[in-house]
């Protein structure tokens, strides 16, 4: 299983290069996350994908100047809705029926029953419900990344009103949950590199029944 | 990108055929789940690993007569700290600092870093955090499934509170999170198996600055 190769050789990279990926290398990550499942499939999240060496720079200091922010050469940054709404439970459900050819009818049972789920849940309980999603997206993209010989750091590491500020999130709806630096290792300045990879013992890890 | 084509492939199967998964299939993805990253590298998370089909059937009903739940070969249940003690932050420390023939003054700076974030958390918000690092294991699971061909249904309705009471999961120190059921897909009897796979275009899953 090639996976679990890439999956050990990568780590949380402190040090970047700051040599830029090819296109289709971060294509395919955010691709990956694209496709990841979501809890009723109702996709609540959203990537910016930064580039610019500018706002990279302007983010820094709300990532408490973490070197990998400016370092990298795309950084992510892992947004889900700030709440659940009818309306927005809505929309996916017409999304989905059009892409199916299906009548609305099929789910209507099903919306009715996501709407009030969600009713039940604060607006503080529906955002931890979409970050949770996106973290699943993190999950996917950071085994894609590994897969591609590319580093991935997540950090959650920041400032969360200072970056949903920053990238005017609020007015669109979002809420920022998890950044993902992408780029390559920089191997002779990061202290973490040479130390050993840290993880609970298998038999700790699992309990089977 | 290998990935990408399995991504594809899999989706959120329904019913399953009963049929076992070889050990080492099951073994490969508890192992991907186990090497994904947490943050602050706190680990805060537990499978349980159900192959019994006694329980599978007495889950059955807590998670709402799902068929994927007895239908599976195995019924991951991913689970995470109810809260993050200080306690907990020491041991995950003591233990890393071992394996790398670390003093413990290395990681001292960090620990009361730690201790102090999660002081200002909730309980509530503390297991918020702890059940996104374990969807982030979630995704490099699923990720890894869809490797093998291994179909993997995650699963997030159920009745969380009475699988933590069945599976005494709170005496334990913790509370359920998602499930990961994983089995061979039975395309005959499931009704999601012949539809689209719908997501977001591309075009609104991102933003690029």
């Amino acid at each position: 299983m090639k996976l679990l190769e890439s999956l050990n050789w990568r780590y949380a990279t402190k040090r970047m290069t700051g040599e830029a990926l090819e296109p289709a290398e971060v294509a395919n990550i955010i691709e990956a996350a694209r496709l990841a499942p979501t809890s009723a499939g109702l996709q609540p999240i959203h990537i910016y994908v930064i580039s610019d060496p500018a706002i990279k720079q302007q983010i820094q200091p709300i990532a408490f100047g973490q070197p990998q922010i400016v370092e990298s050469s795309h950084l992510l940054v892992f947004t889900s809705w700030d709440k659940i709404t009818d309306e927005r439970i809505d929309k996916v459900h017409e999304d989905m029926n059009n892409l199916r050819n299906l009548p609305m009818e099929t789910t209507a049972h099903t919306v009715t029953n996501l709407k009030q789920l969600f009713s039940t849940f604060s607006e503080e309980e529906q955002y931890h419900h979409t970050a949770k999603q996106a973290h699943i997206a993190l999950g996917v993209a950071i085994a894609a990344a590994a897969e591609l010989g590319v580093d991935a750091t997540p950090m959650e590491g920041f400032d969360k009103a200072a970056l949903d500020e920053f990238l005017k999130l609020r007015e669109n709806g979002l809420r920022s949950v998890v950044l993902l630096a992408l780029g390559k290792r920089q191997i002779t300045e990061d202290w973490l590199y040479p130390l050993k990879k840290y993880r609970q013992a298998k038999e700790d890890f699992i309990t089977e029944l």
